[in-house]
């Protein structure tokens, strides 16, 4: 069995166990933190077993449920089967995952939609208690007993750091060859005002493996179960246009000097119009280009492999599964070019100030000013979390948010007269772009950027009411400086609740 | 004449001129930068002839305005004496002068309420065009023609190095100690991916002294006019309410291990509470305190007398008349203690995050998910702006909030519904305090969070009513992950715009 090869350290090789047994360990009411970022690296065997005891407890009508941190979303074998099994009571910073967000959306699950910068700040100052277990996959353990991470890092060591018992998963599935890939590296500690030494995206100020106390692991577990992967869609027409527009934005700002010609390092959200833009950046004339950034996607590796990126920091991948199998079989080609690291520095503030990220990311919803809702469908229900876009909006050198300008078939207008949950503010929100068009807001006034955005990303189907709502509002406002009209600003909202579209029906 | 002895540069002692002459160096739809931060290091004579000039040419039938960018905060002689003469028409990136504010709030002045670490980046990045003329007001000239700058620093250096004509105002009124009180760095450079090398409060990176090339300096006007120095009012029962809560907080988080004994550095907002909360600290149990801060007002200048904060950093002075004029006789007793730097540092958020920053503002409403309105009155009336709460509150180890639960006699709740313009959202709000008592909201689901907010901080007056929203919003909301009533969100907000009041008329 492969497995095994891969558990270097002999007491930890006595330690193998099935996931029934690790799961065990963890009792009722217990803070969980278990590895997982984008999908990738998250426990697979340990969790299933785990809501299995938890199914079979309810049964006897006892209580079970843990309160569950990770590092970003997992997949269904952690979310997804701890949801059915009604296991969790508490959960942070952030899930993607379908059956828990129904949980959380019904009331069942408090969810604390965090910065994932700083999530890990808050289990090391105990705000949730101390952690009692933490479940991490690695692809390996060395003969001295170090952890090799796997295809995420997320707070990894900041759980093996904490957690009073450690729980492992040794994931054969995963490369054997992610030595090197990694840069562990911690921060944090009272009175140490020192800088991060770090001063190249793909620079090493950590180690290459995780660490643990090996009087903590109590069980290690061999599994061979894939990532979450998921295929990305072929770019649409809407993508296309948005990246089209973004690139000749680029250009521009190369011209205007505000740019160097190779760009500064690029943040890049998760999802398919993320993908076309750096699909679109392989056509473009940029070169030399480098990625400072929470997830390699599949275009990213793309952009490597035909020589564009010159080299990537992040904390994650999240690769289709044709790309997953590629770079497991050709993992050797990245080494140093692609730097994985914990995401308390994957996302620093300190970090994306000093490397002038220009960030690019998705939202739900932006209003007539700027103000973006990355987050809460109708102001209530949310849709995943606002993840590192806080962390990277805010200090980022230029931060650009990206969508189609309707969803839904048309139901939905994405830019609204007021947004009724607020993620990132008109300040941290300097370029909007969607397949109608691009809004360069920096500098301009409110009452400017009303007049930008709806001229030029607005869709012709809600331009006209957007125009209408911008005029009344500039005459019936209590105020001119940021002109809204109170008891209308959620009325498309409400409209599309009572009637399943922001239109009004004819 | 003092001022003449303050000018020890000779070719700037043959630039001495009226303001009135120095002021027709500036034209029509100018982009003008002039110095001034919380009512400090301001030019007071040139903005008075600027007005006068903009007055004369419109009573001949022309148009002139200029496009106007400061540190933060000015005074009557500036903001107040150029709105009246209707000579702006664009500011940037924070007024207080209520003048200025009408004009921006009857929609005849565009107003950029900005992040003050990122105004220079703009101005550098020419986002507004090139900038015209600078107006600085610096405490002295040396013999080799470095200046030395007075109250506070700002942008000055940014406008200095990027304007093509230099106006000086050398005021003999600010201390004649002021060398050595300043520490002028300027971090940004393209492709520079080094760390900002502070790493003490007081340390020192940067000069003692303002450069500008001398070809640019085009006049030298001589002054002798106070700062815009007001009296803070004595702490009210509110204030020290708040200051008693948050003190007791501190005591607490210092027995939990999660603060040093001496705290981490403050950051403390401009106003009577911030300054009741400093007060407070006097009598409290902490000791070798640091403040990391934007502006020195009379409590922190106090705390250093008594010798309970050791060391400080801001960019600007904001003292009663009495303390200014003490600081001017005594400055000598502050060397090395007290460091001004430029906003773009005082502010940075690699150096917030680094120094684990308490940071402590005020507010105009919260709503009960801990989302908080800082600037916009009904959401539509500028108040001042977001100055730099936003980068201290994203970026800080601890985030504090602090509001009396009332204002106007308690026809305003400053606990709301929702609050119809956010500044900071809910992460980013860690503490919120009032009179009635103090909310920790970390770790916390918004359902949790709205429950504390209402129990602990809302007045008696309001709190059956947020109750009352509350219960409804969980049974009715979209969702209930964060529940809200959109057609009555703003219901209280609008009720005070009809009537005058939240409160139901009975």
């Amino acid at each position: 069995m492969e497995g095994i090869k891969r558990v270097g350290y002999k007491p930890f090789q006595a330690k193998i166990c099935s996931a029934e047994e690790a799961a065990l360990h963890i009792q009722h009411n217990d803070l969980v933190g278990m590895s997982g970022f984008t999908g990738s690296g998250y426990p697979k065997d340990i969790p299933q077993a785990l809501a299995q005891n938890a199914q079979r407890l309810h049964t006897e009508g006892r209580p079970f449920s843990i309160r569950l941190v990770t590092g970003a979303s997992t997949g269904p074998e952690l979310d997804g089967s701890l949801a059915q099994a009604q296991a969790v009571s508490f959960r942070s910073p952030y899930n993607s995952e379908k059956a828990m967000r129904a949980l959380i959306n019904a009331g069942q699950v408090a969810y604390v939609d965090g910065h994932l910068s700083r999530t890990g700040d808050s289990v090391d100052a105990a705000i949730w208690g101390e952690m009692d277990v933490a479940v991490i996959e690695v692809s390996a353990i060395t003969e001295d007993g170090a952890l090799i991470p796997s295809s995420s890092v997320g707070n990894n060591q900041t759980w093996l750091d904490n957690a009073k018992t450690v729980l492992l998963e040794v994931n054969s599935w995963q490369s054997a060859d992610f030595l090197g890939f990694h840069d562990i590296y911690r921060h944090e500690g009272q009175g140490a005002f020192q800088p991060i030494p770090l001063t190249e995206v793909n620079g090493r100020v950590g180690k290459n493996t995780f660490w643990v106390d090996p009087q903590k692991v109590k069980g290690v577990v061999l599994t061979h179960t894939p990532d979450r992967n998921a295929d990305f869609s072929a770019p649409d027409d809407a993508a296309e246009k948005i990246a089209g527009y973004l690139l000749d934005f680029y250009s521009h700002e190369v011209k205007k000097g505000r740019l160097p010609p190779s760009l500064f390092p690029l943040q890049s959200g998760v999802g398919n119009i993320a993908n076309a833009v750096l699909a679109g950046l392989k056509k473009g004339p940029f070169r030399n280009l480098q990625g400072f950034t929470e997830v390699i996607q599949d275009g990213m590796l793309e952009l490597l492999d035909e020589g564009v990126m010159e080299k990537v920091s992040a904390t994650a991948f999240s690769l289709s599964p044709a790309q997953a199998a590629a770079f497991n079989t050709h993992a050797q080609r990245y080494q140093g070019r692609v730097i994985l690291r914990p995401q308390a520095i994957s996302n620093h503030a300190e970090l994306i100030r000093r490397f002038h990220i220009i960030a690019m990311n998705g939202l739900l919803e932006a209003d007539i000013y700027g103000n973006v809702n990355s987050t809460h469908v109708m102001g209530s229900a949310i849709q995943n979390g606002i993840g590192g876009s806080g962390d990277f909006a805010r200090n980022a050198l230029l931060s650009v948010f990206m969508t189609p300008s309707i969803a839904k078939g048309g139901k939905i207008s994405t830019i609204v007269p007021a947004v009724p949950h607020v993620d990132h503010i008109a300040q941290d929100v300097h370029v909007v772009v969607t397949e109608q068009g691009l809004a360069d807001l920096r500098g301009l006034s409110p009452v400017q950027r009303a007049q930008k955005i709806i001229a030029i990303c607005a869709h012709p189907l809600y331009r006209p009411m957007l125009e209408e709502y911008f005029q009344h509002a500039q005459k019936q406002s209590f105020s001119f400086h940021k002109p809204v009209l109170l008891p209308q600003a959620f009325s498309w909202h409400q409209r599309f609740i009572e009637t399943g579209s922001m239109l009004v029906s004819s």
